[in-house]
């Protein structure tokens, strides 16, 4: 096994642009991004294209209970671990072509790379395609059932409920049932690798091409209901009126004013969800809004959520509103392995690519696989941020990420 | 015609009530108000009870091309002209009892009572409830029709477009074609008169039981829409965000501070309709806001106007927001008839009430009325606003508002 020196190989750039090409043909966007969220018909077909790549290259086609699909190059050894390489082919909502569908592509063409190197890993390359990664139904979706992280209990608070659920599984020949099946044993697995545009502009703005993740942010969101009266919107005084939606605007302020001030580090989002009543010549009874905060460590993810909680009771008082607040989900801070960060520096550094730690402002599929097996993540530079139709990179920058992936997971096994 | 003397006729309080009791029913819901928005079986349901409330009491019913319903009771005169009593039976979504339904069964109640008398009076009185006057086609629809300021032009914009209006129209048996047909001879009217709640505080907290209404705002309208960029709410830092939710919540806040500050007389109000994208870990790149302003001269309605602008584009620039604006409706202030106003005042003082000038800070069909005959309108105390389940109203000042309205209709000619 890996007599030969092939610390000189290298990806396929052509196979993997052209490949990148036709993948951001299915759901393409006049905006020049993708629609794919999971479970979409573009979702769909990008799934059976993404198999149809890996039957061609005469690697192992593998569907698990959560519907992950994966393309696998075994190792001779008998009872090698599996290591891990991918990320998820679904988009937001009108999103980009890079996020998620970059870090698939290059696993896909990291196992076609070594197969057609004939070299003989003592490990399994699994390239894989996590389910509903940007939560349709649930975040990281696909790598919680792996991981096992997904509980049979929060299956009945998921997305849109059971029925969905079922038939968002359907698609794929699969039940919630299934879904424990797709549970992986954490001591047959070598470890987790993802290839991911930073989704940021720190590599971008220091010119360096790779970036190496060391912690993944927490995540907390909340659904936050100001709950005023409906009033006759012209008889009504304005000094009468108990208006939702200037306790919910004071609080969209506050929000941004507090993050910039005391959490320089931490961000928080406020999307407007509902109006009732909405109509113009009714002041607003009640709104709806959603906040999302996220923070590099555990106590600044607790104490930001305290702080917000706290503003949002300080708007809702000085608008005389009611006030009603339900925590949606709270996911922990994750730090990355040491070793994995040390594989990624060394392979880098090996070809000649300057390389700058980064702790990742979003969540990934990583932040599932991390607590069960080593998990690295590397990052290549963007811009125009990501979740939009505008966000892009430099074709040159995804190269240098796809080869270094393939060279730490070449080398995953001297460490 | 008239040789006796009814300065002391009442209406019959009971039937008043038993009235109310029974239209409240229709629709009622279980906050304690109605839902019945024109068109909604509720509303069709409401109309058929008042027709068969007209036949039964044996006036003549009747119902025009724009499917205003009336009870009419004639005069023996020749070419008698018509003094018009009317209201509305639709509601807000889930709005309140009083709101419309009062003035159409009070002036239902006058027609009964005068009827009962064998009153010849020297002109026919009509009692209408005019066809959603609130707005779900288009406000004050079936008053804009009668007096024919609805114009063939408006109808291809009329809220949800020429296929509703024709469905809509098509559940009384009418259709777009028969709108110009409803139009009434201006000549032929005596007048209208309308009682309805008064909406608003200054009755009720003054004690005094009798507004009279000598002028009704003026109403405009916008769309705005804030344009930022769709980032990833993890990844992008605060400062870096063009975040639509930020110049809309500085606009919410900073439009009613201009208002209480600059415009004592005015009322706006900003609902807030779209957000785009709408997902928690996106950052909004767009959203709509609709704006309602009024004021009771027509300098002011502009001067508003062109000032709540201005805070529109500053709240943009603050944030570095692209922003649009399109003008929904501008309905211009108008002012009652002096005659009516001193024939509501004069019947009012002969019954012992006091009376209050009131400027109307709400839309009436009075107000499409006013242009075309002598127009009055006479309001009662209320309580908790309107278009409110929690509106209301002292059933007493209900009877006294109808009295008045009941003296007013048969002191009309003598003014």
């Amino acid at each position: 096994m890996m007599t030969k020196d092939y610390s000189r190989l290298k990806i396929n750039p052509q196979r993997f642009q052209s490949n990148f090409k036709a993948l951001s043909q299915i759901g393409a966007t006049t905006a020049g991004g993708v629609n794919r969220p999971a479970f979409s018909e573009a979702h769909l077909f990008a799934r059976a294209w993404f198999r149809e790549q890996i039957l061609r290259s005469g690697l192992e086609f593998y569907m698990d209970g959560a519907a992950n699909h994966s393309g696998v190059f075994r190792s001779s050894k008998a009872n090698a671990l599996t290591l891990l390489l991918g990320s998820h082919l679904d988009s937001v909502p009108h999103g980009g072509r890079f996020d998620g569908a970059l870090g698939v592509l290059a696993a896909l063409e990291v196992l076609q790379t070594v197969q057609e190197s004939h070299i003989d890993l003592p490990y399994n390359l699994e390239a894989i395609d996590f389910t509903d990664e940007e939560g349709l139904l649930h975040g990281d979706f696909g790598s919680s059932a792996l991981t096992g992280s997904l509980k049979t209990e929060e299956l009945s608070s998921i997305n849109g409920g059971t029925e969905r659920l079922s038939f968002c599984l359907s698609l794929f020949g699969k039940s919630p049932e299934d879904l424990l099946s797709a549970r992986r044993d954490p001591t047959a697995l070598a470890g987790y690798l993802e290839l991911h545009i930073e989704q940021g502009s720190r590599l971008k703005n220091s010119g360096i091409p790779i970036g190496i993740v060391t912690a993944i942010v927490g995540v907390g969101s909340y659904r936050i209901k100001f709950i005023g009266r409906a009033d006759h919107a012209g008889t009504t005084s304005m000094q009468e009126r108990r208006d939702a939606a200037q306790g919910a605007a004071a609080f969209i302020q506050a929000v941004r004013q507090l993050v910039i001030r005391d959490y320089p580090d931490s961000v928080a989002n406020v999307v407007w969800l509902k109006t009732y009543p909405e109509a113009l010549n009714i002041v607003p009874a009640e709104v709806e809004l959603g906040l999302e905060f996220r923070s590099p460590d555990s106590p600044k993810l607790r104490e930001l959520e305290r702080a917000l909680l706290a503003l949002a009771k300080s708007a809702a008082q000085q608008s005389g509103l009611g006030l009603e607040m339900i925590s949606m989900s709270l996911h922990e801070p994750i730090q990355t392995s040491e070793q994995m960060q040390e594989l990624i520096r060394t392979t880098a550094h090996q070809m000649g690519f300057s390389t700058l730690d980064l702790i990742s402002g979003a969540w990934h599929d990583a932040q599932m696989l991390a607590p069960i097996c080593p998990t690295g993540m590397i990052f290549i530079p963007s811009e125009n941020g990501s979740h939009s139709p505008l966000e892009n990179a430099d074709w040159n920058d995804c190269v240098r990420g796809a080869n270094v992936l393939l060279q730490a997971a070449l080398q995953a096994s001297l460490t």
